[in-house]
């Protein structure tokens, strides 16, 4: 059992994301310290101020020389940025993590310069919501649904059941560990290519000034997160654009198959095509 | 202002959608008699036990010639054919409206033989769920939802002014009226065309079993009416289609430009793309 309160924790980017763990740590973890490092001052001083954190600092080497948990939750490239230009900086024995959604890359690189004194356990809990920014930090966006880890060959076990234990306690479903090409793929369908068809919904001319007049439920959402971080997203369709473009290319078919059902009236096609629909939804737990 | 109180109100078709009509009319208009007609003699039994309709029966001749306000609840084609074989047996006087979610063909169809003494009120309330059947009928369908009409040449004012009263005591956010033109173009894309892609994204064989591991609320929301109503929804595209295919053929474009984006491996355009989407969210009440 991993003694949290006898532990520095320390997120890195305190947005949404960032934010949400950090509610969910004080929480759940009860560290003896939670530190935050941010760019955005003001949003260390709110963070501060609402007890959320211990201390925020914009400056890291304030900071990791102390703390033995380190959550990156920023984007992407800037996890494996950051990393690379403060390395130095960590304490010995620190355990690193970060959440970011796609990991092919993130791994590798992060793997090829991390310091054999500290451990980087990269993880990607499916938790999110809609919005941006620390005022939208919510620890419900972890309850009940999976954290998912990719370790790699130089984790130590204690390490991986740290964060999963720290997951569990976030009232997480469960913990699955998978490596970083299964993850990928499984992403670019289950999380990027709805988030692709969200926004392709939405970039449709027929989406008006009037929308609110004629959209039921079914609109609310299949478009709700559309309300997209660009910068976030970009990053993650680049890393991972191969998958997606397979993921991509299975929809397509089927929205192909169903374009000639409709021009030749075939009812029977489209019948059976959504009769596969009801049965799927109904046969899978999700 | 109508007088509910003292109308006999029948509806036809005690599925989730006819459900929630009675529920809701039985709640906010009180009428003198709430009446059922159904095929399933089970579900009417059900509905008198518990009190939701003063009497069920699967037998037109006996409730249709007592009603005045009869309102559809079954499949468009199922309408069209129920008001042929039984226009006879309506009450001189009685409003009919129905709740098909496509309107030129039903609106055209039931006009060239609707009785002159009976006012058949084309209307369809932006309310629904995923699921099917009364055990599913919620009143709170309508609540915040807009509730379309496509009124005729033939309606009287007084007629389209009871269904929109009836509405807004369902707690509709808005009554708005319209042509079944404009209204089947607006549904292609609001309605239709999410339906389409939800069972399209579920019909990918990326969904799997282990689905659950790996989905976050983006699955969950664009995935949640592909537990469709295959023979609805079936007839309902079937009976637009031109409209939905219209509207597939915009998203289309998207995708594809999304598409060549990613092999291109073009970040300024995906941004882009993820930018219009945000400030098109942000920009609309929905």
């Amino acid at each position: 059992m991993a003694n949290f309160s006898e532990m520095n924790i320390t997120v890195v980017g305190l947005g949404m994301e960032g934010g949400s763990y950090a509610i969910a740590i004080n929480q759940y973890l009860k560290p003896k310290n939670l530190y935050a490092i941010d760019i955005k001052e003001n949003v260390l001083i709110a963070a501060e101020q609402l007890q959320v954190i211990t201390k925020g600092s914009t400056r890291p080497e304030e900071i990791l020389p102390k703390s033995d948990l380190v959550i990156m939750c920023i984007y992407p490239t800037g996890v494996i940025q950051f990393l690379r230009e403060y390395m130095h900086l960590f304490k010995p024995g620190a355990i690193i993590t970060d959440a970011a959604g796609v990991k092919r890359n993130i791994v590798k690189e992060i793997v090829s310069f991390v310091r054999d004194d500290v451990d980087f356990v990269p993880g990607h809990p499916m938790a999110g919501n809609e919005f941006r920014g620390f005022l939208y930090a919510d620890k419900k966006i972890f309850e009940g649904n999976s954290y998912l880890l990719t370790p790699t060959l130089k984790n130590k076990e204690s390490s991986l059941q740290l964060i999963e234990e720290m997951a569990l306690k976030f009232r997480c479903s469960k913990v699955y560990r998978t490596d970083p090409d299964t993850h990928d793929t499984k992403i670019a369908y289950a999380s990027q290519l709805m988030h692709l068809v969200a926004t392709a919904l939405v970039n449709c001319d027929s989406y008006t000034d009037d929308m609110s007049t004629f959209v039921g439920g079914s609109f609310k959402s299949a478009t709700r997160v559309a309300n997209i971080n660009p910068d976030l997203w970009t990053d993650a369709f680049m890393e991972n654009s191969d998958k997606l473009l397979e993921q991509l290319e299975k929809f397509n078919a089927n929205l192909q198959m169903m374009k000639t059902a409709l021009e030749n009236k075939d009812a029977d096609t489209i019948y059976r095509f959504f009769e596969t629909s009801y049965l799927k939804s109904n046969a899978h737990d999700r």
